[in-house]
């Protein structure tokens, strides 16, 4: 028996909820039916966002969110910066290229993020700024961004920038208080910490940014956001919708509003927290000096092949986890703690490691990374009972 | 994000190919379709059974497959022997009992399994004897027999005996050589190493079985060995079949075929290993001296309680392993290899333990248990490979 587990950044593994949703006979969208169901998960979803701004959802993978961001906020000519830390962080400056978008890059050093320091830097450099495009979680590198800061000083210094956020592989496993914050657009996408298949990303857009968008004529014809506000308030898409999808998200909101999006997110912490400390005991190196709970990057040890050791995951134990991408290629592994998993499956990708590290020979002590995990673990464990026991004093 | 996950000796977690046999819409049994899917079903038994006997199959746990043995081959009065090394052993006796078939018990301490030599002993103090009962595996206290020279020993000097096995968790986790072994009956069921929930049972039936099953009127109405061989060989059930259960053993049995009996084998017996020597050397002690591949029972280490360790692992992390039953209530903990597992999900449930006695404050040192298991598998694995590159030198 070999088991195919997921430990990508996307697709993740489906919740139970989600596959038993698909496999449901589909409803028809221009029914009350699906309009009810609809405006349901809208407000699911601005309750996982923690706003109370417009949502719209479309039948797109998260870059065309993206791109829908992009194209509805600025016209030709009217320059964005772009916060680049990342394979994702350039992919704004493309999407912009296409569009005709001056946007200037705020590079940094795979693995580094950018403090709110630098991006003020940046946008008094670039006065006409018009967007800030960010990531919350650069999934190539594993890396956050501290993004409260971040947006409390880009609204204090340029009250007149609007900031645009990549959450796509950020939600539930990193804080974002979109209203709080006064995030203008922020983004994510179905196949991550949602639990379901690629397919659907949705946005939440302020009454600033939506004022901007209406402005503007969308040099996109698919991701026109007017028209989907328009029609989303009442239920309905602009286009077919991908209903299947949205039937699953609606199953998958509600039941992560049931167990508590804090505690999703606390469990992604400690999750990723047992993977640093048994990598770093096992004698990788982490690649992020800002690193993420969505996904933890890692060089492996001296004279061990990233590429191989990816390889051997999937053919022993049918384990998947991810490689580099662009100039990170075949140099380091990323384990995802996105979707369907818990801290017990955290234990099943650290002992496959650790089986594979020994199967090729290298120097560990074997169980050690183990051992570093499951004591962070206990400790975790039982800091978050305390604080339970704090908060229900009853319990 | 907590997950449910089945480590007890049935049910055990569903393979995907039944999961999905079981969506799919139900058949109507009187078909010629259902019918071929019948006699496949059977022969996929037959394979996996190693043996040419017939097969019925009968929509009941694995409890009923043992009475309808019982009450077909033996008529009130005629005695039987009975090896009973626990919960499932006794079982027998109260078969015979309903049925008023005197049976004579071979009982042993729990753990211990009974050898050729006291079966044999036994017969001949009993010389009336008709009927072998016997457990391959005892699924209440861990304990293999060796069935093999069992058999070959009852079938040299008490070559009028019938040799009715229990294999209901042994399959697939312990060597079966119907046929070659002489085994009249072997019994199994859906809910252990199959994959599929419970609600079937089956079992195979030797020729001379037959002939003694045709001599005497079943003492039970609704199993009537006679009446369903002759129905099954035509590929129909003389009552309503479970008919997507059927369906889904199709699709299971089909799907072992394809990976090989001998591989599940194998990887069970791997998975014992990795548990047996992590139980040991985070202090538990094992309760059989002749230990399963099907399930492990093991006493917790000093001061800590089976019940407690239990119930944490279901709280904490949503996984059921069993406790003891009857005499072993409370003493003992049973954690099964049985059905949709691999060798990852022990490293799963021993990384649950090992945290759950970390949290319970057991003196154990952390990763010692899992570092045991990891330097078995990675031996165990490295064994496997040369033996399948001797096998098959173009790999």
């Amino acid at each position: 028996m070999r088991k195919r587990r997921l430990f990508t950044p996307g697709p993740t593994p489906l919740m139970p909820e989600a596959q038993l949703a698909l496999a449901r006979p589909i409803l028809h969208h221009r029914t009350q039916q699906f309009t009810n169901l609809f405006l349901e998960t809208r407000s699911n979803l601005q309750k996982i966002l923690h706003t109370e701004n417009e949502i719209v959802i479309l039948a797109s993978s998260g870059t065309g969110a993206m791109e829908a961001a992009v194209s509805n906020l600025l016209s030709q000519g009217e320059p964005a910066l772009a916060a680049v830390t990342g394979k994702l962080g350039e992919r704004w400056l493309e999407i912009c290229d296409t569009h005709k978008i001056p946007c200037t890059a705020l590079r940094k050093e795979a693995g580094e993020a950018c403090s709110a320091d630098e991006i003020c830097q940046a946008l008094e450099n670039h006065p006409d700024t018009c967007v800030l495009l960010i990531q919350a979680c650069e999934t190539s590198t594993a890396t956050s961004h501290d993004l409260g800061p971040i947006a409390q000083s880009v609204h204090q210094s340029f009250p007149h920038v609007l900031i645009v956020v990549d959450a796509i592989s950020a939600l539930l496993t990193q804080p974002l208080q979109t209203d709080d914050w006064g995030l203008d657009i922020v983004i994510s996408g179905s196949q991550k910490s949602l639990g379901l298949p690629p397919g659907l990303s949705f946005m939440s857009i302020s009454p600033r940014a939506l004022d901007r968008i209406s402005d503007h004529t969308s040099s996109s014809y698919y991701f026109d956001l007017s028209a989907e506000v328009k029609k989303q308030k009442a239920g309905q898409t602009a286009y077919t919708p991908a209903v299947s999808l949205i039937d699953a998200l609606n199953e998958t909101t509600r039941e992560i509003l049931r167990q508590g999006p804090e505690q999703i997110l606390a469990e992604a912490d400690l999750m990723s927290r047992c993977t640093r400390k048994a990598l770093l005991e096992l004698g990788f190196s982490l690649l992020s000096s800002s690193p993420s709970s969505a996904v933890t990057a890692a060089f492996p040890p001296e004279g061990v092949s990233a590429t191989e050791l990816v390889k051997k995951l999937e053919q022993e134990f049918g384990i998947k986890i991810a490689g580099g991408q662009s100039e990170l290629k075949g140099k380091i592994v990323r384990i995802a703690h996105l979707g369907y998993l818990d801290l017990v499956d955290v234990f099943s990708v650290l002992s496959a490691i650790e089986l594979c590290l020994l199967m090729m020979g290298t120097e560990i002590e074997a169980g050690s990374g183990l051992r570093a995990a499951l004591l962070e673990a206990a400790n975790g464990i039982d800091v978050s009972r305390q604080q339970n026991n704090h908060e229900n004093p009853r319990h």
